[in-house]
């Protein structure tokens, strides 16, 4: 008989965050569901490790084919934690997510989201980020999850690559307002920052980090950017090798 | 007449590090330098942004020639503060480290080093992050200096591309130790993960990451990890686009 499917789900929103309690749902239709996600909100924490501080693990939940757990630390902490200590064997999958909020172009780069699923790459799991383009905390997930079901089936029939795993981004919406997926690339863009400058009661500066996103091209219909904003989920295979081997041949020409 | 030169200094170790003091002193040579580095260490945090607290900026120094600053958070954020309240124009050139410690193979996705070169490169400015295979706080970055300078001195010349930048690690050992620098790839690798499970006085468990690296494939002449163990100094170009074309293609006949 085969084994049961056994699916790691996290997320950089927290353990409590509606876009996580959607993804469980729909993932549980395909097998064992193990989550551990962080504690409190880890966004913006990219592939950030614990390692001036002890790491805690608190047990949400145990019931037939679910476990949850949270851990205090960021979620590539989760995943190692969940790799190393509390699964007890490799997952034929990881999910991070549903993000609240997009994780297209550049984006990627701060996202905890993602960086669990390059963390569960780099470990040779199936791994796929979700993201629904909708910051708020209420967002609906409904049509989301119609997609997530069919990407992570995919994955199941197909399986990934090593060393790469899947982006994908969904736009906020009704299922009938969304026009289906298209793969495509990471649209080459920057966060325009801008810092708000405060004094505070004891009369020193502080600075707040804000900002909006910036694309550096125009939008082509084969980035992440075009899909999304005519209402396609964009789907961007992710690798973890981030050498340019096109520069790898102009920089041999420099002659070091 | 010529603008003199700018160079923006950041790390991971902190403003404090020997390996950022030996870093400014060889590329004060250059132009004008102004740091920008996190006030304490800040090994591991990737590209992580700083989003729930506030950030504090410290003057260290001022000089002629040489500005310090240390900033409350990560080295990306040292990056943005620097760019967007504290350089006043964009900088010639960004560099990072000298970490210490090694960010070849897998480790760059971790370092904040290195994420804080990413986030050069993703602001179009010529960036490169050093690392020297010596974790000790007393490092010797003697032999280190001599390529730094003339990596540095080969980017001035030849500009970089944008979206790309470069992950230099240098082998510990005395000058005539080093046998010269190799472009090379990034080694398919990972952290062998090992959390230590700890009781506390309140007799609660909690973990300790910890771990070593391993690598995936044989290490073949082209990759850094060869390089550096065969005392070469390795230069991998680094991509900001993560896209896999290959999959790409690949994924498109999955027929979402």
């Amino acid at each position: 008989m085969e084994q049961e499917r056994l699916i790691l789900v996290t997320n950089d929103d927290g353990v409590e965050a509606k876009g996580l309690k959607s993804l469980v749902e729909i993932v549980r239709e395909f097998g064992k569901v193990v989550v551990v996600a962080p504690e409190e909100s880890q966004s913006g924490m990219s592939h950030a490790i614990t390692t001036k501080f002890p790491l805690r693990v608190r047990t949400v939940k145990k019931e037939e084919g679910l476990e949850i757990y949270s851990c205090s630390g960021t979620p590539v902490d989760c995943v190692k934690l969940a790799l190393h200590q509390l699964l007890g064997r490799k997952p034929d999958m990881l999910v991070s997510g549903i993000n609240h909020g997009s994780n297209a172009s550049v984006s990627i780069v701060y996202s905890g989201t993602m960086a669990a699923a390059i963390e569960g790459s780099i470990n040779k799991i199936n791994s796929i980020g979700f993201s629904l383009v909708d910051h708020s905390a209420e967002a609906d997930f409904d049509a989301a999850g119609v997609y997530v079901r069919r990407i992570v089936d995919k994955v199941f029939m197909n399986g990934m690559w090593n060393g790469t795993c899947l982006n994908v981004n969904i736009p906020a919406g009704k299922e009938n307002e969304l026009k289906g997926i298209i793969v495509c690339r990471q649209t080459d863009g920057y966060w325009q920052e801008e810092f708000e400058k405060r004094i505070d009661p004891s009369n020193r500066e502080y600075y707040w980090l804000t900002g909006y996103f910036s694309n550096s091209e125009p939008l082509a219909e084969d980035t992440d950017e075009w899909a999304l904003q005519n209402k396609f989920v964009s789907v961007v295979p992710i690798q973890t090798d981030f050498t340019s081997y096109a520069r790898v041949k102009e920089l041999k020409k420099w002659g070091f």
